[in-house]
């Protein structure tokens, strides 16, 4: 579980009846926005390009609880997706073959071998869309107090895309969200695409990272040390499948400071800095400035190249061949779940009721 | 504050009376490795190369409670360390110029202008101190479980120090601590030290990047998402003023699926990878491989060239000089820093009682 | 949500979709005791004898996630108890008028009137159904430690039971939650039960109280301040609906230290305490000696007599007469619910992985 | 460690160098009223009257952080008070004989032996004295939102002083304040001090009761289940060493619902019950009637008579005859102590920033 002044309950595993989140401390009186939560369990279900799994997911959300008349009602919400017939026969060989880069060695160590493997149980990608359910209600009340939240694919392999601007706006965001594959610079689409492609022609998979921004949080937010914004958004970005770094602002390692120090200004009677190397936070604290950060996301560990790996019961050293149907590069549907977590963290710490 | 098993609660401003730490939750009957304990502070100490600050400190560290007859007690342990005399007159002009990348702006939207300002107040990098000596009580727990914590400098500004080995010995690490700049390969030590000395010469500053590898974690420890490792570190390294950046394992963000993959094998009957690309971290639970994550540290953003900034009194753009004796690098004295977070991150982890 | 290294989840409406709570940090490799649950379950139930209400709830647990193959998985238990049709409409007074010691205008007032009221909403009795059947998960993992809970009714308004002996035995504890009203001194019975008949014809309520024991806790179990055995305990007991006291061990206020004084010896090699009036804590933390308190439950507030209020949207002084059935007295099906609470807040103590 | 928007931390013990307490998240801006300080310190202080020990403690606190020109800055508030010298060696015999009803026992296993018992260490009641100073710094930002507490002793062993009214005015607490024994009605002064002074000549101890009041809290504080404003109060009462139950409102087991049942009525246009039997909780939920509870205090487990017990080291049933200077009773030095947790609670969930 995770938060502060809202807290997330995370629950179910792939193969199992369903999985769904508990969102605690969500203020009452929020309408909610069906449009907009259809148009981001839409952007992260597979399917629906070449570039993911062939896998069909209907991702419906049922809300159990919390949820009276539209509007939140205060009470704990409860959200749903039923999980429908999988035929887990296929998973048979993963009882005893770990796979590589995925958690099932780690799993099977913390849970003594009772964890529920089928698909990866509770530790599969699948998860991320009740999380991205809870985003859709976060951006929800978000955006009433007018702050904004989008993503942007930054690079593919060795593929990248612009980085966002020092100053963004709503109508940057929102336009990302209507790409077939949401980049600044589309010139890098079709040098993205074929990279996944060859990739799946290779039986193999890529990585890649995701800019993010929040835009309009008031300054003030966070604090030094034990909870900084730095340290509340990047616990939730590794609670994402597949996330491996965080970067927020710019990379200013290889910079002087006269180059990396954000300098202020007065526009009109608002404070801002020329440059926002350091992503719109210092002391851990929000400076009004855009909160910029990028995560990287590994390949995609399913890959259907031979692999060496062990059986955990034989105790010997075997091969794997994975079968079966993988996306190539999770990246893409990475974006709305990097977003909704942004808009969690946000969210959680601005404490409305 | 912070911690699950360990609670850990930091107190003091840089020119108040004391600044200090409170940890909770220590196993009873440790014995306090006074050795250790100084071996590491005097790593974070200032003055000791001409590569820091000249300013002094003695960082002398006093127990307060959960100690007795040389062993922790089980109750809290506070520990303090008294400030010494500071002319906080030449810091008078910093109560209205926001001095850019430091928290001075956003702490005082935060605070309403009632934080102390004498010298960062409670922002300052010398509130790190108490973090290394808890750091230091953690490592000496860790180390009874033969887990071992080391760092080395990766990068400062564009000279890189080679990366972790795949397996990494204790030796290795305890070697590190013993090195005026503690690098892996001491050919890029001249240059790491000339670039410094060149900022410094141009009143400028540099960044860089630490390594860090715990060693002998045991498989098992940590959670799927809402508090995974990963998290669980990050959101101790996001407290190191400064840091804005971590990576665990290797940047795999360019990489095919098959490259990046770590291959399990038996050697004899314990489980290892290949490479450990992931950093010994899958699903957000460790491996059982070295522990290993870099955090990228932004320049030091006291510098004395001037600087455009505001005059939030009188709401004026106007031009900053700053005086005084600052790190032309910090990365050389956030290693044991980061460290010590790493040493209580999994300590806290562990739950050993 | 509440817990150390269990985390519980509650969340539903009384006439909403369904009710349901998340466990997480459950020990993997746990059997679901489905006789125990039922068991459990069958003593909250209402409509089971004359002296509770006679609406019929079917209160059939359906585990979502959590559990594999008959045995936790370790990956967190969600547990869903969906409603049945009810007829809302009756309740439509309720809307403007403020039930008397109901949570009617305090959850009005903190929800901003958007709280779902049909039912008392979230803040229905109902909800304890889940809180019964997670007690009995927690129940199942102390039995296997040795550990017992049991509770008796200790008194029905001013009908008293005797109470525990100072050391208390499992074949008790069993024995109690097999009688149709759990008492220890079956003398009582007829007259408690006259004391509730005679409460509903009259169309009003009695409240009463409920003595719990956990017997074989080891030592040392709990904190000094603010994480006592007492304060985790008692945090529970006030989150069951009509609960407002707690009392640990007996009642010392009007003893002298001598006669309360619970003196130690030796029995063979095991440490007893002559008396137990400290009801197995001391300083905050559990002595061996059984565990016991005893919590008073307030006359049910939903009476028949025609009662003074306000309507909250006319701003009126009104009258109120509530019509349906009520249980005249919930101390009989609120037991169970204390010993759920009491299990799971020894086990979040035990911290057993 | 307690508390969620802000957090406390209690560190120290008895006899070693200093106790005191940091305490995060207060509001930055808040003046440091002295005289209250002292005021509440006092009221806690030994030595003051023949009722207690004759002890002296120069409870100074000495602010160590988070204050700056006498306002708070917004960081964490470290305080302490330092130990003066004891003569520590009148307690040998504790070493190995546990004391009947203190934490002697229970603190020896947990901690395997290793806690100070010097004075009871961590256990001290002399912790309460931080505590008491925290409590004066919510009482300073509480009234400042013209919320009032105050306490008084409403039994001390089978002497009763009246109750709380429905009303309870600012000017009522403040009277007790400044009472030698805080008692409503005065009649039972002589007799109270009578039964103490007459358990000191008989080397015994007695204990009592203690009713606090908060005033003009607002309605719409507080949760239902887990975070009940009752599981809040209580979870903090029971961190008060001697506490051993809490009765919130009136004890209504043995009333009819019509009678228990608080009816509501505007006066003008506030919302109020014509009796406050709840204690000002609904649901969990602050109704914004006064909140009132009464806590049991046990007597003085220190006591001159002669008791059996056991030695830990040599596994003997031995007796032990306590030396040195009690309080007869620790009712009267609690009363402020209460008064400060319910401030810090209230103060806690009102999350003022």
């Amino acid at each position: 579980m995770w938060g502060n002044s809202m807290k997330l309950s995370l629950f179910g595993e792939s193969h199992g009846e369903a999985i769904g989140i508990v969102i605690e401390g969500l203020p009452a009186g929020t309408t909610i926005d069906h449009d907009l939560i259809t148009q981001d369990m839409n952007r992260r279900k597979p399917g629906t390009s070449s570039l993911t799994t062939s896998r069909k997911e209907s991702d419906q959300v049922h809300i159990i609880s919390g949820v009276y008349n539209g509007k939140t009602t205060g009470a704990p919400l409860c959200a749903m997706i039923y999980n429908e017939d999988h035929h887990s026969s296929s998973y048979d060989i993963l009882k005893t073959h770990m796979r590589p880069s995925h958690s099932d060695y780690s799993a099977y160590i913390k849970y003594h071998g009772y964890n529920d493997i089928r698909g990866g149980g509770h530790f599969s990608g699948r998860l991320t869309a009740p999380i991205v359910f809870a985003g859709a209600i976060a951006k929800t009340i978000l955006n009433q107090h007018d702050i904004y939240v989008g993503a942007h694919i930054s690079c593919i392999k060795d593929i990248y895309d612009k980085k966002f601007e020092t100053l963004i706006t709503k109508w940057q965001l929102d336009e990302l969200k209507h790409k077939s594959l949401p980049v600044l610079d589309d010139i890098c689409i079709t040098h993205m695409k074929d990279t996944i492609e060859q990739a799946r022609s290779e039986k193999d998979s890529v990585g890649g990272k995701i800019e993010c921004a929040i835009i309009n949080v008031p300054a003030g937010l966070g604090n030094p040390f034990f909870n900084s914004l730095e340290s509340h958004i990047s616990s939730l970005m590794f609670s994402i499948p597949g996330v491996k770094s965080i970067t927020f602002g710019t990379d200013m390692t290889s910079m002087h400071g006269s180059e990396a120090n954000d300098e202020y200004y007065y526009d009109k009677e608002q404070v801002k800095t020329y440059t926002n190397h350091n992503g719109g936070i210092l002391g851990g604290i929000s400076t009004g400035m855009p909160i910029v950060f990028e995560v990287g996301v590994k390949p995609t560990p399913s890959i259907g190249k031979i692999q060496k790996t062990i059986n955990i019961e034989t105790k010997d050293n075997v091969q794997l061949e994975l079968k079966g149907r993988h996306d190539p590069c999770i990246v893409l549907r990475a974006v709305v779940v990097v977003e909704a977590m942004a808009a969690l963290a946000i969210l959680d710490m601005m404490n409305i009721k």
